[in-house]
């Protein structure tokens, strides 16, 4: 598949790149059906607010059209955004004045079974857990290594995403999704000030959960809660949602709550 | 200066590789003079643990045959040796099989000014907490934002490093240095089983004071102890020690154990 350095085709980058020395740099994974980005809108609010953040001082009106001129070229796929701090010489101090770098790889939809979708999946319990850091917390940053660990726990094809928790055993997300409960008719999904990614799905949802008037709780959520959960799902922005069937010794039929919005996520990403 | 991938010169790295996609690796910095390496028993000692510890197959013989023959050729001045995962597609799941990318990369010695080592330095004391991952406690990985941050906090010439502690206030350590006190006659440093990184310094300089009869601790540091150490000074592999001379209202002078290991630390280094 193609790909983009600032707007042009590229297939490799400047060693002195401050993604490749620290990771130093944001991404978005954009679902592309028929040439359009979907949930664009979630994507670049996600990606401006990490540019505050990390302080990046990125042009995102270019970002935007960069990224729907690669959409309408790769027609079905997903195309991944990387936005880095730039060049620099050794050190970790950022130069004034590096022009961020932006990236842009595409790649097939990714062909998950069916079942995924329709009776839902087993989530692996991952032993790697989540450390807490407040101002990275929430962003889509390049420091991914939690994850790296975290997917290499399992193998086996019977698990389909893994369950991350925090130091203190808090149910915090999947390793590349978020995670919601639903309990007595309210959604819940885990606050993300102190780890975690506020995944694009997670806050589409949250907020068309909210228009249909359901009850919505973002809160610390303990392990326990899950067994007292009438549903669990997890969602993101390019497979939509997937019911979870289990985790361990804990099991669930895929519930209203769960099959209405997931009708949304469809809707969301034009499925 | 000039750079290797694999043991070719090379400026550019595929976009695919992980340790651009997530910083999925590890990296060392070495001193190099007259053509030869600082430390590197050191440096591919930590660099083995974190293969461990990340699980990448690297050939540590390898890396090092590659390090020699870089650093007879850049004679002197700085090697920075980046090893990461390699390449793959899109998703966290390391590739089996993936070959590991060994980076080699030039640049000049850094011409600090010489009273940092006569005189001492300021810290600035740095907002930016690190955050606790024990999995990834000690090692020189590519996820480095924390310290991006923490180095983005000051600008000012007044300051040479600052001083990072974990979301508890402990003081852990520079955010390019290791850190220690001196109270009455102890050397004391943090421990970093939750977070920071290991210097290759740091574990010189403890070799060596525990073989020059000092007494040492490497344990968990209140911020108050601070107040009460009677020398402070910070160590990286490249400058080798600085004494601290103050940190916001505290101050200290250059003392005897400091003076004594920034001896030793200049030995390591050939200077």
């Amino acid at each position: 598949m193609h790909s983009w350095i600032d707007g042009q085709p590229a297939t490799a980058i400047n060693l002195q790149n401050r993604g490749l020395a620290y990771g130093d740099g944001l991404f978005e994974t954009i679902a592309v059906r028929a040439g359009r980005p979907s949930l664009l809108g979630g994507h670049l609010a996600r990606l401006s607010l990490g540019c505050q953040r990390l302080m990046i001082d990125a042009d995102l009106a270019l970002v935007r059209d960069e990224i729907l001129r690669f959409a309408s070229q790769l027609g079905d796929g997903v195309a991944k955004l990387v936005l880095t701090r730039g060049d620099s010489q050794r050190g970790y101090a950022p130069v004034a004045g590096a022009a961020p770098r932006r990236i842009l790889q595409g790649s097939p939809l990714p062909s998950y079974p069916v079942e995924h979708a329709e009776h839902g999946v087993r989530l692996f319990p991952c032993q790697t857990r989540l450390g807490e850091q407040p101002l990275l917390a929430g962003l889509k940053h390049l420091n991914r290594l939690e994850q790296v660990l975290a997917r290499a726990e399992w193998q086996d094809s019977e698990h389909a995403e893994g369950l991350m928790r925090d130091g203190q055993g808090r149910v915090i997300e999947g390793v590349y999704s978020n995670l919601f409960l639903v309990r007595d008719g309210v959604l819940l999904t885990a606050d993300l000030s102190r780890c975690g990614v506020a995944g694009v799905m997670r806050g589409a949802l949250l907020e068309q959960a909210q228009q249909l008037g359901m009850a919505v709780q973002v809160r610390d959520i303990a392990f326990d809660e899950l067994q007292q959960a009438d549903e669990v799902f997890v969602c993101n922005s390019v497979y939509g949602v997937w019911p979870v069937r289990g985790i361990a010794a804990l099991n669930w039929s895929p519930g209203p709550l769960t099959r209405k919005l997931q009708a949304v996520a469809r809707t969301l990403l034009d499925t």
